[in-house]
């Protein structure tokens, strides 16, 4: 019997020709790829693959950068807060960063692109009262108002590759040399990123595949003076400043970003941050000059006959997926890593290419790979939850990355893959590019919108945050849940009114951060907007503090909606007689057990018409409410787990006043899930854990059936 | 041997002589008082004691009133938020009020002294746009905008005296007329009060002690629409307006007051909410007016011979007790009811005043005292909570109230009564009027100031409160801890700088409060003194949110002096890597559990200098750190608990750098104190506990040496 073979992608190495044979067998792996550490010899590229190759295109050259350090990428820094004691105060630059990473810019007039604020009053201060003492890196602020805090915004050079750097001291590499990197902005660096791209392209005919691992800016990676990170944003576009950037902004968009616009106290414009209009401008305007720069060189790749993917990661910035310049890229492909259901989706619902690619965990290197440990664990856990998104809306590809040799000394691992690829080919085999059946279609309302579709509540990718995971499991139910999914800003629903097409509508998030919204919830069209459509039949779940800002008595300023208010302490006066919990809810309906993870404290009812369906600690942590013919729940908090997927489900078809299509193509048991693919006749009954289930399974016809599910099992059963 | 006696008032009623007779003889009583619900009679007035009668000035002559229901006093109220849904919109005035309560009042133009309001936009509706349908208690919004919520605040008459209503309903009496209230500020009122108060006195010649219940407004007590409080703010000033008193304000203050500066967005004013420049003079003004009006009656009851007390409750709105008006006022005394240490200081640290005393609890009444349950329980933690203050700020006297008749029925509580007064006469013969040792002076800072002294974080009377028990502990470890305590507000800093005598500073309560203070940590000036002060060696504690409003990259504006902020979510790419908690230090010395309360999350700290000392859920409760010369602590959530009262006694020695002072009497178990008196010679040794204790005992001259004490037990040394 030949195995099935196809849809996968396998590092490999020098010298590991026979091993990387077997497993190309064993996994059915049609391409290979290099990873950041290894290379692929002669032998290897001349097997029955598909040969991706890393390129770096804006490192590995410092011949050429060391001849040009004023080309280094830029990025606006802020010194640490220090107190001015008396009326001088002398601030060091580079204090708590990184000299190896960062070298203070002073080839720019500090007068001109650098900023010394007052953070006590929050004042500029004026440029003849600070003058910098270069030899030093330090700053000289007089006429200082004692006891007020200062800090400098400075611009810096980039002088070493984040990545690099990151991968270097974590694996001690020692005196290897530390990769300078370079901006395609500078004169210089634009003609030799093109000039080497060519030249590369001629001297590699034998790579089918370029993965650009990346472009040209790095989200922000900043190490502190003890060589460890100090702040890492994944959307951050610190480090695609320079003063070029800047003036070229200045002069299209007709005023001067400060350094400010960039330092933004501190925050350095978190995607947490409600973003200011400038911050959103120069994205756009980054994003834009990166797309040309990009296609000029996929350009190159399509002309040398190769096909060009990009990994989402490291230098993506300004390479927006679901941006509006994406599609003018004219990239093949997207690989990204697999951390999760949420970051699989990121990848897989990637418009504009011709397929998209998931790297999935663990990675092979020394860190999961050591003796003693086992990786099948790992890998199992990302399979079950990326799975629950593959059937969503599968990527056409898997793949791994690192060094195979150390994956190869571990058999169940190897075993455990050859399962999972068999799996994921079989899953495509059934659903044959048809869309699942939905029941319902969800909005994801923040400040972000489609841009940042997939990627709301994420501080570092797939990584656990306390303030975020509560609302992060949000995305995570959603991207495995028989429901479509849209993402949409502020702005959408301002300027469009609110898509007809929508059931319900989620804002979720802390008060003030992006996702909640912070201050558009004083904009009246806005509210006007979302009433309207709720009083109208529309449904509206919040999460946290939703709709949240302080304004002429409620804090929810949708709280006519919820029916819950939180209390901030300026109405303890007022009596709070709700607290009954009404029993045989259809959202709690076999729900007895809640984790609202970070939850919500001292949210209460604002009428005793409000459904108040968990109540403790003198609190609501989950309520619902009838607002005209809409209807809005009120949840605490939503970390993931099957039940409170389960949970937001059933809250979902609540609120859309659709009970009745709830049990459409599901399980009544939390752990697993049916997909439904009515064009191809066929729909999936799977296993999100790892011990074996038994389910009561809904078809769309309305027949029940009992099935029994192995840990992590998927069953197929035809229409 | 003759018991000793006095310093006791006790409850009488009619026919209960004998047994009045035998509890003043074990009580050691040497005053008599009726309560609301009894009358003493003549053989009872005739007993050698004391006889204190309540007087109420504002009430209980429905006669006169009833011929005058325009002078009964008015409050502000809002109406529901109502949702417009087309542009016209009826709003229900009185829809979820206690029409048995509050009349609307239509003898004054509305248009003039309501206001209705766009709640969503946040602006004033013009007058042209509404009318009053007054037949049905209804507005009616022309041109509303659909979709908004809008509010209207009316003035309404109250016609039910709320304390009275209160008892009514809570005893259930039934037929028994409802009191008309009146106003003082009215004309016929004003004189009609004054002539009753002259013949009452000609008429109640054995009268020694007039006990006024209260004098003329009463704090907030609004019932709604079943009968049941809406809601109730014992500081509450909305019930002192009336259009007399508003326009009065606006002739001496320049301007008028509208209804949003009564109504606050539905807050009311709570003492929780910053108060405004408006309601601050609001109150100002109404105090020196209210000390006029009592201070004409408190001159007839001392031309008749007879002394005046004043009830702290009830109609107490403007006779404040720690104003600049009310020394001029020539009260004799205060009484007040005793929930705890915090409220017994409320009463025992009231200047101007010969004497004050406590009415302990419970209250005679059949809600404690029926048939299977215990009074003594009530009746002991009241006592031990109380004794702690006692020792440091005596009352001079201490009583009861209620029905004497239901408490001679549990013979047992009788028992406990004559142990704690002879307690209480004890404790008085020992300090004998002196100061006890103090070994820090501690000032608390708020928006309120030496105005609510031991009155923050109160939202009714030592009544528990979800959102304040973890701030209020702060006051009740204060009431009976060996340091002097003082309460000042920002404005006296800003006005005059740091009080040099001031050892540490505390400020807690949640962010905008005005307990943290708002927007006035905006204020360079504050700043600037502040750390000035703790840089230059002062202490500072903070718990909760201290000096928090959001600004410039600070959320703690004192995060400098705590060496902690809070993580809004704004700087989630910066690593926080310090949770390593110290060992040893001086503040967790022996304290192994902490109780945080509500505590508050994501605090973290600043630098690896902060000594964490508490650190749980990936967030730090408890924290200290050098600022200067100065220190400060930062503490999630106090309770008060014997245990946190000790955490704050050596987080307090510490921010102060007098760590070795700690142990000057002292007592190592934290149920245990130590007083000291060094005028008298003489110290205490308390058992705050209902379990037996031993403690070393640490005296003021270093030595020390093991007690033991009886549960409960008070044990008097000689220095």
């Amino acid at each position: 019997m030949t195995k099935p073979k196809g849809r996968v992608t396998l590092p490999s190495e020098e010298g590991f020709v026979e091993e990387t044979k077997e497993l190309m067998q064993r996994w059915g792996a049609d391409a290979i790829r290099d990873s950041d550490g290894t290379r692929l010899d002669a032998e290897i590229k001349s097997l029955d693959a598909k040969i991706y190759t890393a390129y770096f295109p804006t490192r590995g050259h410092n011949e050429f950068i060391g001849q040009h350090m004023e080309e280094c990428p830029q990025i606006y820094l802020m010194s640490d807060f220090s107190l001015a004691r008396t009326d001088e105060l002398v601030i060091d630059l580079l204090h708590s960063y990184y000299k190896e990473q960062l070298d203070v810019d002073y080839l720019h007039d500090p007068k001109r692109y650098w900023q010394v604020m007052d953070r006590t009053s929050g004042e500029l201060v004026p440029v003849e009262n600070w003058e910098v003492r270069k030899t030093e890196n330090k700053v000289v602020i007089q006429h200082a108002a004692p006891w007020h805090e200062y800090t400098v915004s400075f611009l810096a050079y980039i002088k070493w590759d984040p990545v690099q750097m990151y991968n270097h001291i974590t694996n001690n590499w020692g005196d290897k040399p530390h990769e300078i990197p370079f901006d395609v902005k500078q004169p210089h660096s634009n003609v030799f990123i093109l000039d080497t791209m060519k030249q590369w392209l001629r001297d590699n005919p034998e790579v089918d595949v370029v993965r650009f691992t990346t472009f040209f800016y790095q989200f922000s990676l900043v190490f502190n003076q003890y060589g460890k990170e100090k702040f890492v944003d994944w959307f951050g576009y610190g480090a695609s400043v320079s003063v070029a950037m800047i003036e070229d902004f200045r002069k299209e968009k007709g005023y001067a970003l400060t350094a400010e616009d960039f330092v933004d106290q501190g925050y350095y414009n978190s995607s947490f941050r409600v973003p200011t209009k400038a911050y959103l401008e120069y994205v756009d305007f980054v994003s834009a000059f990166v797309s040309v720069e990009t296609k000029r060189l996929v350009d190159l790749v399509h002309q040398s006959g190769k096909e060009a993917i990009m990994f989402l990661g490291d230098q993506w910035i300004g390479v927006e997926p679901y941006g509006p310049y994406f599609e003018s890229t004219g990239l093949d492909a997207v690989v990204g890593s697999v951390g999760d259901g949420t970051t699989l989706r990121m990848i897989s619902d990637i418009p504009h290419v011709k397929y998209t690619e998931g790297r999935f965990l663990p990675y092979f290197f020394p860190d999961v790979f050591y003796e003693g440990n086992d990786p099948v664990l790992e890998a199992r856990e990302n399979w079950i939850t990326a799975r629950r998104a593959i059937l969503r809306k599968p990527i056409d590809r898997m793949g791994y990355g690192g060094y195979l040799s150390l994956a190869y000394k571990f058999p169940a691992f190897v075993d455990y893959v050859e399962k999972i690829t068999d799996e994921f080919r079989d899953i495509h085999g059934h659903i044959l590019q048809t869309k699942p059946y939905s029941g319902l279609k969800v909005a994801v309302l923040n400040c972000w919108g489609a841009l940042r579709t997939w990627q709301a509540f994420t501080v570092a990718h797939s990584l656990y945050s306390k303030q975020a995971y509560s609302y992060y499991g949000i995305l995570e139910s959603l991207s495995g849940m028989s429901v479509d999914v849209q993402f949409i800003s502020f702005e959408d629903v301002l300027g469009k009114g609110v898509d007809p097409s929508i059931d319900v509508i989620i804002n979720a998030g802390d008060v003030h951060t992006a996702f909640s919204g912070g201050e558009v919830w004083k904009n009246t069209r806005l509210i006007e907007l979302l009433r309207e459509w709720v009083y109208s039949g529309g449904g509206l779940i919040g999460v946290g503090e939703p709709s949240a800002v302080s304004h002429h008595g409620r804090f929810f300023q949708l709280a006519d909606c919820f029916g819950v208010d939180k209390e901030l302490g300026f109405s303890l006066s007022t009596d709070k007689y709700f607290s009954k919990v009404t029993e045989g809810h259809f959202i709690t309906d076999n729900i007895t057990e809640f984790h609202f993870g970070e939850s919500m404290n001292n949210v209460y009812a604002l009428h005793d018409g409000v459904s108040i369906l968990e109540y403790s600690n003198g609190e609501i942590h989950l309520a619902a409410n009838q607002a005209g013919e809409g209807r809005a729940v009120y949840i605490a908090g939503l970390p993931y787990t099957p039940q409170n997927s389960r949970l937001l489900m059933r809250s979902l078809y609540y609120a859309a006043g659709k009970e009745a299509d709830l049990q459409r193509w599901y399980a009544d048991n939390p752990s697993c899930e049916v997909h439904a693919y009515p064009e191809s006749g066929t729909y999936a009954i799977v296993n999100n854990s790892h011990d074996p289930q038994s389910t009561i399974v809904y078809d769309g016809e309305g027949s029940t059936s009992a099935v029994q599910l192995e840990a992590g099992g998927i069953l197929w059963k035809k229409m």
